[in-house]
């Protein structure tokens, strides 16, 4: 078994502040045994192109010192969510992750920028962000493992190519909110892993009233017949799943879409 | 506005009786102003392999007859579920549709068949079946539509060709069961249309204790942002659904999902 904590954070204005809520957090995950923290999108930034932009300035390298210290020292994988990535003279919203060495293994960088208009919520990502070109798939002790940031969650095209290269895990750092959250999020958190017969870990921020993105919470993981192993409101805290790899083979064998790809009829990403 | 009238039939196993049967659910869609009506997959065949031989002995054309004389009779579309088709020696699971005039306008032979080993469910549709390898865009009076069945929903890669095609409603005539139907149905249903912002019709037969396949009923209609614009028990009953297609283009420039797509990271079918 493999012990999941989804860190729903309350991300604060304050960097120090967010992070040592982040760390206590990630000490909570450790002293209940499991095996990866795993945080939101944009965890320690408020979500507002003000705050990515002041973020950015400052390198992301302050923040991945501490997530890299803390999965050493507590030998823990950790999933950092996301931070604003600076690079070449553009921003990435990146995800990194640690094994439990503290050695960073990947980085994700959002493929599909949020650019909406939803009712009252016009969001422009691309206005800072940079997107990424790269499918995310790493080696850990359990085997592959996927990531991909929020918005890539729409798009089914870039879950196969995970799946097709063994991930087993798909981690998905998010902030869905309150707008298209209630709709739309816990369904394709489902849907993808029913998809690709993996599981999918949907880590959310915590809803706060103290930031202008109302972030929807309600942190979900599921398994490979999109079932729900967890999942939780929209508040504060650590939430935790316990995941059985072997469910996989069993999905597999009882529905065998991997046999039934019809790659003579549409192309499959590899 | 587009009216849909799902119609959840209650299959027997006398051809006569549920072609009755059907009848009187195309007349009442008629009689209420739908503009389409759409059964769900082997609407008129059991769902068991004997079944599927013996009708496919007996010929498909004597049920198109029913369906295009009604069509034409009533001016309604009919999206014909499917049966099983005999075609050069072989056995499809195939849908037909006809326009108001009564003329055949499209035909999906069924992509992906089902072979599953689920729990108390060991089908092998491939034992009588040929897959079909067609993606089936159809026009009608509204614009384009597509079409796939049952398990053909589970292939996300299916359905972005349809959307890229101009499909604004996908027709999924189905018989998902009571040992899936209840965890994956309408996510489903509602995700293809989430992922692909158009509308789907999930049109399930009526759960029977007649015949052995205990199929889950519980249609539903979805809207571009993956909501449930309709859905039911699973009883026998037409239900009703009305579709405004001026939602997809909202739905798409809320979010607009189709200027995202990274041909460069994936291939998209087209």
């Amino acid at each position: 078994m493999i012990k999941i904590a989804v860190c729903q954070i309350k991300t604060t204005t304050d960097w120090e502040e967010t992070m040592f809520r982040a760390e206590t957090m990630v000490r909570d995950a450790a002293a209940n045994g499991a095996d990866f923290a795993v945080f939101p999108e944009m965890f320690n930034c408020p979500y507002s192109r003000k705050y990515f932009h002041m973020y950015a300035e400052m390198g992301h390298e302050r923040s991945l010192a501490r997530l890299s210290a803390w999965a050493k020292e507590l030998g823990i994988y950790i999933v950092g969510g996301s931070i604003p990535e600076t690079g070449d003279g553009k921003i990435y919203n990146s995800c990194f992750i640690f094994d439990r060495e503290g050695r960073q293994i990947a980085r994700h960088r959002k493929v599909h920028l949020f650019d909406s208009q939803l009712p009252g919520l016009n969001i422009c990502e691309s206005a800072t962000f940079t997107a990424g070109s790269e499918i995310t798939v790493f080696d850990t002790e359990f085997g592959p493992m996927g990531c991909a940031i929020c918005y890539d969650i729409r798009f089914a095209e870039l879950f196969r190519p995970m799946a097709m290269r063994g991930a087993k895990i798909i981690f998905i750092p998010s902030q869905f909110n309150t707008v298209s959250g209630p709709g739309n999020w816990e369904m394709l958190v489902r849907c993808r892993a029913s998809d690709q017969q993996v599981f999918t870990v949907g880590a959310e921020a915590a809803y706060s009233e103290d930031v202008r993105y109302r972030c929807w919470g309600h942190s979900v993981v599921c398994g490979p017949l999109g079932n729900v192993i967890a999942s939780c409101d929209e508040t504060e805290q650590v939430m935790y799943a316990d995941i059985d790899l072997d469910e996989i083979d069993r999905a597999r064998k009882s529905l065998p879409i991997y046999q039934s790809l019809r790659r003579d009829v549409y192309p499959v990403a590899e």
